[in-house]
Formats: C-alpha cells, structure tokens, sequence
C-alpha cells in the first residue's frame, strides 16, 4: 500500500485545533493547509475528527497521497504508534497509529508534537546544518524537543524533551503538572499574562494575550516593556539552563509568544552572554522558521523516512 | 608505540588530589591504584604532578602500559586533547594530551572527570544494559554526565552534563559560576553544610561533613534527619527535573554525598513517584557502584577503546 505517491500528508492535534497539509519529500508545504476545530469527547471522537480533516484535504486534490505523519501532544509510543498520555486530548494508551490506518488505508507514523516541529526545523528550517539543537515552543505552556548529535532524542519512554516542566523556582507558582515553580509558569503566554496583570493591574487576569502585549511594546507602551522584560528574564534564565544541560549549537525559540521575535530574544541573549564564562557562550538563539506548520511539516517528513521507499514498512505490519 | 601492553592507565585528577591506577579491558582495577595531592599553581606544575604520579605507578610494576586515559575536571575538548576550562585547576586551553605523551611517550585520552566516571558506570558498573542513563556526582558541587542511546553525549562543545548549574531557586543562593540558586547549592555537600549550620546550629559553617551528618543520622540523632530529609527534598527535585528532562532509565547517583545511599535516594524515590503520572514514573534511581575509583576506570576504558587495537591511534598522528 505504501510508497506510490508524491507527497505526504502532516497532521498536526492539539486540544483545540486540528491541521492538515500535503507536504513534499523536500519539506515544502503543497498548496494550503486546512485548519479545523478538534474538541473531541474521546478517542473514537479524535479518529473521526482526524479523518474527516484528511477526507477534506484529500478531497482538495491529494489523490497522490503515500501516507500520514501526525503530530500529537502528549507522550508518545512512537515505536508502537500509541498516544501514551496527552495533556489536552482524550487519548490514554490509544493506538492511534491502527486506527487511523485502517480508516484512512494509508500508513500512519506518529509523534510527538513538540518532536516533529523539531525535525521540520532542523532539516528544512532554522537549525538546518545543525546536530545539537534543542527547540521550545512558548504557548500556554512550554515545550521542547531535542536533536543530539543529529538526531531526534527521544528518551527512554518517548517523554524526552519536557524541558517547561523542570522547575526553577522551588515553592513558585502551581503548574498543572501538579509540582510548583517550573518554567513553563514563567517563560509562556500563561507567565505574560500573569506578569500583565501584576504590573499593569487594568485588566482582567489573561485577557492580553502575548500578541496584544508584543504589539503595545512595539508601539512603546511602557508598562508592555516592563511586563515581556520580566518574561524575557524567565527565557533567560531557561535557556542558560538549558546550555548548561546540553552545550547546544543552537536553541530555537517557537510557538505563539516565540513570534515576538527579538522582543523576548534579545534580552535572553544579553543573559546568556552574562552568565557563561568566555567561549561557553558560544550557543546560538533564534527564532523558528517555520511557523505554525513546523509540526504538520515534521510529522510529514517522519512518514517520508518511513513510507518514502515503497514498501519500507506495509500497513498491516 | 600504541597497543602493546596488556593494561592501561586510568588517572583521576581533580584540584586536590591525583589517583592513578593500572586497569584491564574489563574494567578491572589491577593491584593498588595511587593518591597524591595535586595542589598545582600553573599548567606546567599539573602536567610534572601526572607524569610523577605515572612514572611512580608504573615503577609498581606497569611495565606493560599500552596508554593513558585521563579524566580531568572541567570543560575538555576530547578530540583536540585540550583542557578548555577547569574549576579547581590552573588550566586554560591547555594542550594537556600532547604535553603528556610527550613526557610519557605513551598515547593520551583526556576526558571530562564525570563523562569518565558515567562511561564506567555504564559499562562495568550500576548501568549495565542501559541505554539512557543520567550519573550525577554529589561532592562540593554536583557534576552530571549523560548516557543517551547507549553512548557518551558531550554536547557541541564538550561542555553537556552540567545540571548541578541548572537553577531550581531563582534569586537563591550565590553560586561560585555567577548565578544565583543553582541546584549545587542545595543537593550537594555545599548545600547539606548550609542546612545543618542553619537547622542545628551548634557548629561552625562548613564544619560538619557529609559522612558525619549520615553517621549521626543513623544513630538517629534528629537534627541530622531533619537536614539530609531537606536536601534529599532538593535531590528529588532535581532528580524530577531530569526525568523531565532526558526520560531515562536510570539515574545513578554518585560522590562523596552520594555514599550515604539511602538516607537520601530513599526520599528522593519518594518524590519521584509523588511528581510523575502513572506510567511516567518508570526511571530508577540508584547509587553508583564503583566508588572514587569510577574516573580512573573510565579514562582508562577510552583509552582502551582508542589504542586497544595496535595502531588504532599513533603518538604522532
């Protein structure tokens, strides 16, 4: 069944939104991607939910199709194509991986979200070139993926790369995680918001989002400094972590708060040239590439690996 | 001149003291391995004080040495053979491989002291078999090395593994690398000093030693428990982190504070398994099995690993 076609469909889930696009063996996305709404009761709900996005975008001209990488949050059994947990879907030891198989008739390989934004960005975004990248992606959370020695790690269980839940201030601010003071409550939209409310106090606790924040910032709104300086000292302070963890050649920053660019990275760089002795501050820190699709884009280029060859790996396997 | 003996030398040196020892192809140490002081004020008194302790050793009868292998504190650059930066040591940019096969016209390894002690662990000693295992050393200070998919991660610049530098307390307490609340400062024997100054208080600063406060922990002087139950908290935190993290196997735990094992694994485990979710709680966490012998050891196997095989590296390529 594998093999034949000239693309390969990315998906990316997460708790709210769903995207499809058709993506080429060298990375690029062909034609538009589709975006719809995932909310989903249970597991049966997100298999639906998935392949009607991939009849759609089928429908729109993907008859080529040779198979599917997903992108899905959560801890991920890639090896065994299991959901092992997710944050904000209803999988729980689902194998996803069958399922969709045997609704959609093509291979499926899946991965974790964070990871195949990971692979996209290093093989046709901004680490291309690179072999020790370590990625995050400032959302409501943070998340991290990790390419050592030029390859996706992806730890003993699948669960590498939870670099927002590692905590740096003990006894700080309650995660949902259940533990206190990691840096996901500090370095993300959800530590803007908080930051905005403290420092600015007019309005109501998470209704700026970092968007809002960055464009009054542009726009020289003190108090919007003020509040993405706090932030950027959180990144800061994460990221020297994370090169005293690594020796990286490269952080890339994404996600929603990522897109405020040198708003957050500029600072963050100043910190890391501060704390690291000369010749360890060698790592470099810049923006993702990619955007939005890094994740559909990585999960496509996972399936390539896998069902580029014809007959790699069979659905029935 | 590479790989006729049947033994390599293994050599420890950190800023106090030097240890050598004669080890085989299996990792074990032959006959008696040799301490000195290392109190060294420049490159060249460091490279006389490895060559004396080397020439003392093989006059115990190491006559058939095949090479070095030398596990050094600090920031090392294993290809070029050249200390980059060392905490405790006068060395900088160091070009510590050739000087000594030049005195000792024999080949040289160098290696960071705990990369060194991790591949030890790793291949004769509590990690047998793993694949994914984090060693952490809880001495003055915490050193790290990192096992990922069965080999020795070094990072981009030689420089990974340094997780006693992650801060876990943000505006906490100075640490000697210039930043503030480092996880050195709490989980270590620099942090168990500060606790029983702080909680018992009947001693000077720094005057109570790890060993000391474990024995009267176990004569259940409780003032003792209070404080190693305190940095044990700080462990598992960290140890969470690297859960978080790297997700792997195991985590062996190692140095000077490490001997005293369970009094603080014990509750570390503890809140391993209070943090994680069912199911992400799979990473064990051990003591390390070959004491202060693991460095010499270590350098010593990738000594082998170079110049095991007769001509595999030359003196002078």
């Amino acid at each position: 069944m594998a093999g034949g076609g000239t693309m390969m469909l990315g998906i990316d889930i997460g708790g709210t939104k769903v995207s499809v696009g058709r993506v080429g063996r060298d990375g690029r996305v062909l034609g538009e991607t589709l975006t719809r709404p995932s909310k989903a009761r249970d597991s049966a709900e997100v298999v639906d939910i998935i392949c009607a996005a991939v009849h759609k975008e089928l429908a729109q001209g993907g008859a080529d199709v040779a198979g599917v990488g997903l992108g899905c949050a959560g801890t991920i059994d890639h090896a065994g194509g299991v959901v092992v947990t997710s944050p904000n879907l209803p999988l729980k030891n689902a194998p996803l991986r069958e399922r969709l198989q045997e609704r959609l008739g093509l291979p499926v390989t899946i991965e974790n979200d964070a990871n195949a934004a990971a692979v996209a960005e290093h093989r046709v975004g901004a680490a291309v070139g690179m072999q020790h990248v370590v990625l995050i992606t400032l959302g409501t959370g943070i998340g991290g993926a990790l390419i050592l020695d030029g390859k996706l790690y992806r730890g003993a269980h699948g669960a590498a790369g939870e670099i927002g839940h590692t905590v740096v201030e003990a006894d700080g601010e309650t995660c949902k995680c259940g533990r206190r003071g990691c840096w996901e409550q500090y370095a993300s939209g959800t530590g803007l918001a908080r930051v905005v409310f403290r420092t600015v106090g007019l309005f109501e606790r998470g209704a700026f989002s970092g968007e809002a924040v960055g464009a009054l910032a542009r726009e020289n709104f003190a108090a919007a400094h003020v509040a993405l300086a706090e932030v950027a000292d959180w990144l800061g302070l994460g990221i020297v972590n994370i090169v005293n963890i690594f020796d990286p050649e490269m952080v890339v920053v994404g996600g929603g708060l990522g897109n405020l660019g040198e708003l957050l990275l500029g600072p963050a760089r100043e910190m890391l040239k501060e704390a690291l002795p000369p010749g360890r501050d060698q790592t470099r820190v810049v923006s993702a590439a990619l955007g939005a699709d890094a994740g559909l884009i990585g999960a496509a280029l996972l399936a390539w690996d896998e069902f580029g060859v014809k007959g790699k790996r069979e659905v029935a396997e």
